[in-house]
This record gives C-alpha cells, sequence and structure tokens, in this order.
C-alpha cells in the first residue's frame, strides 16, 4: 500500500510517500518540498502547488493520501494559504478516486515515537528509524509529511468517525462511486429510478 | 467583458456571470449556487464545487474571475471551507489562464449602494437596478456572488495593489506566462540563456 502524504503550506508544501508491506513493515519512496514564490499572485501559486501535487500523485499512484488536519486557530497570517493547500491535496485525490484522511501533528507524533508533544529533531531520528533510512530526510522540514504518511500506515484500526468511514471505500469503489456522481449531475445516468 | 463573481463556501458557493459593456454597462448573464452535502467527506464536497466551478467556467469564458475575500477571523466554523471554495475558484481561473481579483464585502457594497455597511436587501435591490432586472436575483443569496462580479466591473481604475498588477495582463498573456512556467518546470523551455 502505496501512502501519499502531505504537510500543506502555500510557501512549502511537504510531501513524503511511504510504502505499507506485509505486518505494517514500512519503506521510504520519496520527500519533497513543493515551492511557490511569495512574489506572485496567490492564484498562480495554488496552480504551483496544484500541478506540483497531481504530477507526484500520478508518479506514485498512492492507495491512499494523509494530509496533515489545518486548524482555525493556527496562526493567522498562514491559516488561509495552509488551508487552500490541504484542500487543493484533498481535490487532487478525489478526482483520482484515492481515499483521503486527516491526521493532527500530535496524532503523528504518538504514533511515530508515542509521545505527542515529541520536538522536531525527536520526529526526525524516529522517522529515519522506522522508515530504516541511514541519514535523516532531506529536505528537514519534509519529513512532516513523512510523519504524517507513517502515522496513517500506523494508525489503529478502527478509530474512525463520521464522514471518515466512506473514506474506507477501495480505490476502485471510490473511482466508481465519483463517476457515477458526476455522470448523475451531468444527466448522463438515470438508472436505477 | 465576462466577469464571473464567486461568494465562496464549501456547503453553498455562489456564482454569478455578468458582462461589461461599453461605458460600464452591465448586463445580467447568470447567477446559481452550487452545493455539496455536508454529509459527504471534505474531499469530496470540494470535488463538487470545483467540478462546478469548472464547468460554469468554460460554458461562460470568462475574461476576469472576481472572488469575495476570505479573513481569516472569520466564522472559526465556516472559515477554513470557505478558504478552500476560494482557493479552488482561483485554481480554476489560474488553469485557464483567467485574471483573478478579490474583492471585500465592503468594497462589493460600496461599488453598488455607495454604503459599505449596505444590508442584504438593499444590495438586493441595488443588483437588480444596476444589471436592469425586473424581479431580485434568485436564489436569494446568490446575488453576493454578483455583487462582487459587478464590484469588479465598477472598480476605481489605478486601484491595484502590489502582486495585483501582474493579473491585468491579458488573458492571452497569462496563458502563456502560465505554459512557459509549466514547460520550464518539466525542464522542456531552456531558452533564452
Amino acid at each position: 500500500m502505496i501512502i501519499f502524504g502531505v504537510d500543506p503550506g502555500l510557501t512549502r508544501c511537504g510531501v513524503g510517500v511511504i510504502e505499507a508491506g506485509i505486518g505494517r513493515r514500512l519503506s521510504f519512496i520519496h520527500v519533497d518540498v513543493i515551492r511557490s514564490d511569495p512574489h506572485t499572485s496567490q492564484d498562480l501559486r495554488l496552480l504551483t502547488i496544484f500541478d506540483g501535487l497531481t504530477s507526484k500523485m500520478d508518479r506514485f499512484k498512492p492507495d491512499a493520501v494523509s494530509i496533515e488536519r489545518v486548524f482555525a486557530q493556527s496562526n493567522r497570517n498562514t491559516v488561509l494559504g495552509t488551508a487552500q493547500a490541504a484542500g487543493l491535496a484533498m481535490l487532487a485525490a478525489a478526482q483520482r478516486g484515492v481515499p483521503v484522511a486527516l491526521h493532527t501533528p500530535t496524532e503523528a507524533k504518538l504514533a511515530i515515537s508515542g509521545n505527542g508533544k515529541a520536538d522536531k529533531p525527536q520526529v526526525e531520528r524516529m522517522v529515519a528509524a522506522v522508515l530504516g533510512l541511514n541519514a535523516l530526510p532531506t529536505p528537514a522540514d519534509a519529513a512532516d509529511a513523512l510523519s504524517i504518511a507513517i502515522c496513517h500506515a500506523l494508525r489503529p484500526q478502527g478509530a474512525l468517525q463520521g464522514g471518515e468511514r466512506e473514506q474506507h471505500l477501495t480505490t476502485a469503489q471510490r473511482q466508481w462511486a465519483i463517476a457515477t456522481q458526476r455522470a448523475q449531475r451531468r444527466g448522463g445516468v438515470r438508472g436505477g429510478m
């Protein structure tokens, strides 16, 4: 199972891709930061982030996209851009029929280190250890994206709430549901009446 | 000039399309609300809003997209979804090379009624009057999207700041700039060195 982790941001959007194998054995695939130029207009910045996310999703073909949850009470200067970057990651996943999960930073730290208040160097060391890397992942701040991916692989089963249940359709089931929904909106499918 | 106004929202996203002719004569083209089901997951809701926005942009081929500006200090329960819907409208415009402008509700009310604190019924009546409609626009709450479009048509010229300047490339110039930028990221254009 390929898991695509996203640490959303408008200036720097971290992406970490891992594979979760049998017995939850995890291996490293890719880590990177997609950047957009703060001096260009917001619409072009969003396009840059979206193009980066979609080209990576098309390259790594994830089975799940795990995104760090954004909170309204976060830093006022950056929260809207961060929420928009997270929204683009959700859109890119939905367009591909890939299920999305949102995890908090605390959940990620807990899953990786057993300590919801672990600091950044601790998290980086544990990410390297869990993935069997010889060196810390670089760029350093993309470790957060890997930790969000790892969190999804190691999350307790059955800990789902409300709207998250439908996320756990298989990719094929979701693609079918989305295609049907789109066709119905276009008036192309009227079966079942 | 076709102006595509957006009153962003995740549950209800208003769209109002007008034409600004010679002498700033304005005429009504379209008004609608794109809805997403609050009981489905957030990624599918964003996909529904994005599909609605892109199909309307492809239908009306706007020369400008005017979006109500979202503030971080807005209602905490809805601000993230609202920001994400605004981000999708910006993305859809950028993908089509259409310039984007953000206007505040106060700017829209000022442009339409001369009163930045006008109430909703006043704005609805003025939208109908400015567009020469015999009845108030329906659905009622989509009047905000029309007012954001009208605001863009009636905005004072030369009132642009910082990053907004590059918004005022023509559509063809922006499409060229975006295509060049994408090709450079893919390593496909190396000229000019």
